[in-house]
């Protein structure tokens, strides 16, 4: 039997915390799922009464659960899992109040979850005081989310900080992409049946495209994100996980040091963007003003006030290579933006048309599509049939549904963070990545920063509300290929 | 622009025209499939007027057309298609009465299409009187339907008689099992599609299973089946020509030619089963009475009044295989009878296991379950993960629908034999066999009745209402298998 584990959240009453965290918590207790003792512990800076800090909390449950799922009894009794701790962090003596209120919860053997949603540079200080605090011991658990660094060295730096506190495998990296349904069901599909795997190679797959769209601007973080820009925010991270789950090879085990080992490998595989082949292999965009439904939407460089100045991009597109023996010659296509068409995120895995037509027609090339957002699901495009006589055996593509959720529709699905978080509390960290993960991405992510910097690599413009730049379809053109679009209204 | 073709059925008021070629007919002409001109001749030796004949028609509309395809406007515009002409097939000079009729009918070159609803001993003689009377020419169409002979020698002596008369390409080789919409739609997903191609041999595929089960007795025919038994009814034919749509070679073209001779090359790989082989190979069952929901049913030998002796297979399984290439030691098990528990028809590609199981827990093999009757439908079992969290990466066997009929399903899907009526019209015989296909059957087929006779293979015995005797399922069992049984409460 598990025993009770605390959830200790840094950064208690943030945007994070609101909208994801405590409403994933309340989720897992209103399924049973969290043990009887576990109590939420909030922190932050702010001084606030528990009754204060139950309100909020139960404020962002009422934003942010489904009116479904809000269950008045419930969320009462949820509330009184709830503590509010206010705590400097930098204040080493400001932890006793913690430790008193986990004593006090009967955390006995300290196998804490600690939630860092803080920015990075905060972890070393959290971890170094709750350790000294002795608040800590080897089975605690730390989450913490990226940013991890803006670099290969600032990673190693971050990573080497959190070492020295704790062990690797103590420590969960977060990347909320992976805590998704349908790619979990990608890999039930790759490795619990036989029909993919022989498939799955460049014997068979034309190429794969990977596209994350928002549909939102920068909004509040301007700051923030004109340092980093699309491809540290979304390609190190999501978009090369999402890779890596495509692309890697059978783990021989469905462990963690099997599945890290085996996405660590892609990583290691990727053919390194170096100087001039940023040119020919990114494109780099940036948002101009455009109007969508006649609204008008702000560019870029006028969302945080008129006239700033900026050549952050705020789209990427990219082809990238796999150089290895299943992966040879495939091209994955790699995308993301804001202020794009709708917010949608979807692995398509283009397969090659049949070796030889027999049929009197175009065939449409079977593909396989990984849809994570807004909605989760896999579809098989596969050519079938058309009933009827009345033409020579007409063909037709067909879009069959496997996901999961048409076949079980009973149940609800869980978000992202509720399955990451119960995985954290479990002790599961197979959906987690490990430091080798993020910096191998960072390295390869340097390469291209580098090459960007180097060629003076230029934005290239878009309008609020398309797919991005020109230049991204002709990427594709080159190759004779181009962006699989989804049906926009059926999103 | 296709020139009028009138439809000529000799049986005109048999069985099969009444349940299925008249009906068929009028499902054609209501979808403005048949040419304005086009009538519909029926013959028999039976003195009736054309208003007792349309009748008839009428009656047979009424009796076997779905009701919501029954229009009183359209059947009244058919009946008057519909010819009747009174004619001994032996009288040669009664056919001048046809001949009269075809002529006021337009019939200009005399590229009917005549239907030989009749025993095969009748072709010879109808078709000499067709010729001798200038009835045919070089456009048109025989079609005959099984029993095609009782034995390869006998399957040569029909076939040569045709021969003698019409050219191959004319003759039409009915097996309404090829007309099934789902058999098509296998051929369409196995060569409109990359994903099934790759899969479809000894390296991933564990087994076939062909099972063509009847609910009903002998009924009215018990003489005539009493001759012939299962293996010559069903598995010559019916259950060959499916073999061989799963284990053909992709043809080069879709053409007749392509296709038949990829169909040869699968009969001539059939290893026979000789002598000693049909008593590890084969199983022979014959009914005995049984009790389904309360009511007795009788035993074969006494559906044609008491105490008949017969040692007539009305069940038969057996253990195939295709020695080439592709299909080097997998088995197909083919299994047919009569008074089992539920009418259906279904092929099942059992997938091997996953080469190396990570998760843990045991998994089902991908299966494909093409149904033919009396639904049809293809079926693609999945392994799939549950939604929800309570459980460690749950996996479900999930059966995906990939037919078209939920996909199209404002369409009414065809009749078999209104599909392959509608083929022999247009002069289309992808869908019909050549004589040297139902000749390399029989050879399969005469060494294991000779088998029979020689090792004197006797019946096992079966109750009316179950799957086969006994020995049926140990055929599987000594390989490790089972036959895979649909769930009888949902066909």
């Amino acid at each position: 039997m598990e025993k009770a584990r605390n959830i200790v959240i840094f950064g208690g009453n943030g945007d994070l915390a609101m909208r994801k965290l405590l409403p994933a918590l309340y989720h897992l207790y209103a399924e049973d799922l969290l043990q009887e003792k576990s109590c939420i512990v909030g922190i932050a800076r702010k001084v606030m009464t528990q009754d204060e800090y139950r309100h909020f909390t139960k404020q962002a449950l009422q934003d942010f659960v489904e009116k479904d799922f809000y269950d008045e009894v419930k969320v009462r009794t949820f509330l009184e899992h709830v503590v509010y701790v206010q705590l400097d962090a930098y204040d080493k003596n400001a932890y006793e109040a913690l430790n008193i209120v986990l004593n006090e919860k009967g955390d006995v053997n300290k196998g804490s979850v600690f939630y860092f949603a803080t920015p990075p540079e905060l972890f070393q200080i959290i971890g170094g005081h709750l350790n000294d605090m002795q608040l800590t011991n080897a089975v605690s658990r730390i989450v913490v989310e990226k940013p991890i660094g803006t670099d290969l060295q600032s990673s190693i730096t971050i990573n080497e900080q959190l070492a020295a506190l704790f062990p690797e495998n103590n420590i969960y990296r977060i990347d909320h992409y992976l805590g998704k349904t349908s790619v979990q069901n990608l890999l039930a599909l790759r490795f619990a049946n036989r029909l993919f795997e022989p498939l799955w190679s460049q014997d068979n797959i034309d190429s794969v495209q990977i596209t994350c769209a928002e549909l939102v601007g920068v909004e509040g973080r301007w700051d923030y994100y004109d340092n980093a820009g699309a491809l540290r925010d979304m390609v190190q991270n999501h978009l090369l996980q999402l890779l890596c789950l495509v692309a890697m090879e059978p783990p021989a085990q469905f462990d963690v040091k099997s599945i890290r080992d085996e996405k660590i490998k892609v990583l290691r595989s990727l053919r390194p963007l170096v100087d001039m082949d940023v040119l020919t292999n990114t494109v780099r965009g940036q948002y101009r003003s455009g109007v969508v439904n006649d609204t008008v939407l702000p560019a870029y460089t006028s969302e945080a006030g008129q006239g700033k100045k900026s050549d952050t991009e705020t789209f990427v597109a990219m082809r990238a290579y796999v150089d290895n023996w299943r992966w040879a010659g495939v091209p994955f296509y790699l995308r993301t933006g804001k202020r794009l068409t709708r917010r949608y995120s979807e692995i398509v895995i283009q397969f090659k048309p049949v070796s030889h037509a027999i049929f009197s027609q175009p065939l449409t090339a079977n593909r396989l599509v990984i849809r994570l957002q807004p909605n989760q699901e896999i579809k098989l495009i596969l050519m079938n049939k058309e009933p009827g006589l009345s033409s020579d055996t007409k063909l037709e593509p067909v879009p069959l549904n496997l996901s999961l959720l048409e076949s079980f529709r009973t149940q609800r699905s869980p978000g992202a963070y509720e399955r990451l978080l119960y995985d954290a509390i479990k002790g599961d960290g197979r959906l987690f990545m490990s430091r080798y993960e993020v910096e191998e991405a960072w390295r390869w992510i340097d390469n291209v920063l580098q090459g960007w910097e180097k060629m003076q690599m230029p934005v290239s413009y878009y309008h609020a509300g398309g797919m991005g730049p020109m230049q991204s379809d002709q990427l594709l053109s080159e190759d004779g290929r181009q962006w699989l679009n989804p049906n926009f209204d059926e999103i």
